[in-house]
């Protein structure tokens, strides 16, 4: 599975060795500075990260509460957390009551990060490098490489915001929690009217410094559509040209970028030698944190491996 | 590229209708709310993603403004901008300003995204739903298959945070501005002690609503990595257990998650069949926004696609 080394080693520590003592303390702090947070009904709770955690919208009466005083009980309440062995606080913050993230600040907290109407700040207390896992770090953007077999014509698109002539797979941006080929049959349909069918992953990007993704890091797939309609309707505000052209045109043209270049040329392969030389297939597993479900991609495996009784 | 096509169009529309034209308003709002912002050292410039955009780390004395002042100011600019067309403003807050960010909400703005000593806050003025594009998405974790081509055994490690005994590859999260075949090498070596080298990526898992990832999706890549270092010195905290296992008992075992069942077996195709059966191979090139370079996978292409004149 998926998940930060760093801060695997703090879980399994907290939730083992402190879980059970950090609840007991925190109900016994007395008329300590901890205390003050609780009775206003701030409780820090073990998190699944392994720090602290204490949630601003569970204060009973947040406008009756004046930064200075909270600052005050969280400086005393940080003293105490870190002479108790504490590693980490996450403080949740409601956007409405924003006025306490400076007072935070004052203490070292800073921005995990912040979404809609809350932001969350993390304090790291252990020794050296925070080791809290990073908030997400890529955005992705998927396009689809719509293929008419029977013609041997591919879907291009030339974006209306570049000076340059460049014929490129329509995409974009994928929307939080769509999955690849979605992304893919939706933005080839907003782009350029047709519609199509997810058949394959065939190549991934990974860029870093996005200057479109906030500094982040972009993730680019291009997936193998089939197209189940074949009149362009492109939308103008987006596109300049949008045409159906010669896949083995596309792999030769110098009027395109270098990822669609090699991509034409992968296509081109597949088309002529059969699509299993190109494609990643797709496979549904049931997820077991979530209850939904998630997806595999890889090559597609022959027979004989799939059965535990042949290998 | 990637990019949204929902905003793409907003960037063309912006640029080029409105460019000029804005930041001449700007400067002569005369005794406008808006031009107040400017006395103050707030001067909105047009953001690449075709808002306007506000860094209050360029108010002149931001101890001396008061959060009353400034959410009247805004009111009105905010009042003011969307008079004149304008479709969504940005707010870029210092973690110490952050008084403003409650005046802000109570203008309608939201979190965009906030990381260290920043938040940027969003107002969309548009009709309907906003068309800005969203912050990063998805975390990445990469895991090694490091397969020991002259025994037929590979590397795997049971975390020591999980009840069960599920034999897995090691891997982790990647950090940020990290490639992929770098966080397996990296992980690898922190788990197990074994020192590796990148050869190809096998398999891509996406799952959504991710617990570990503070709800965003999670992106899971295993790589294939060659081994030249053979003793294992495994991390006490994070496993329980580091073996070199045979491969065909990997793919037989029901102590195993259904994901690396999977690719243990795409393993042992590409060991018995050869790995260009199951790889998708790495090539780099240089990318235009950055100067830096980024990294394309997809199947091999044999040589005859690889030169134009070819084709």
């Amino acid at each position: 599975m998926a998940g930060g080394g760093s801060w695997r080693w703090l879980c399994v520590l907290r939730a083992r060795q402190l879980g059970a003592l950090l609840r007991g303390r925190c109900r016994c702090l007395g008329v300590s500075a901890a205390s003050r947070l609780v009775e206003a009904g701030l409780q820090p709770r073990l998190d699944k990260f392994g720090g602290l955690s204490l949630h601003l919208a569970q204060l009973r009466s947040p406008d009756s509460l004046d930064t200075a005083t909270f600052q005050g009980w969280l400086q005393d309440s940080v003293k105490q957390w870190k002479a108790e062995g504490q590693k980490a606080i996450w403080l949740h913050v409601p956007i409405l009551q924003s006025r306490f993230i400076a007072a935070a600040a004052e203490q070292g907290f800073t921005f995990h990060h912040a979404e809609s109407d809350c932001a969350t700040l993390t304090l790291w207390l252990g020794e050296g490098c925070s080791k809290l896992p990073h908030y997400a770090t890529h955005q992705l953007g998927v396009a689809g490489a719509v293929l008419n077999t029977n013609t041997g014509k591919v879907l291009v698109v030339q974006d209306r915001n570049k000076t340059t002539n460049v014929w490129k797979f329509p995409g974009g941006l994928s929307e939080p929690g769509e999955d690849i080929g979605n992304t893919a049959v939706r933005e080839v349909f907003e782009e350029t009217g047709i519609k199509s069918e997810f058949k394959s992953l065939l190549s991934i990007r990974q860029q870093h410094r996005h200057p479109g993704a906030f500094g982040k890091s972009d993730m680019y797939i291009i997936c193998r559509l089939d197209p189940y309609s074949f009149d362009i309707s492109f939308c103008q505000q987006e596109c300049l040209r949008c045409e159906w052209i010669d896949l083995a045109e596309l792999a030769k043209t110098k009027d395109t970028t270098p990822i669609t270049t090699n991509v034409a040329r992968l296509l081109l392969y597949g088309y002529k030698e059969g699509f299993d030389k190109i494609d990643l297939t797709m496979k549904e597993f049931p997820a077991v944190y979530t209850g939904l479900f998630y997806k595999l991609y890889h090559r597609e495996l022959p027979d004989d491996y799939r059965n535990t009784t042949n290998l």
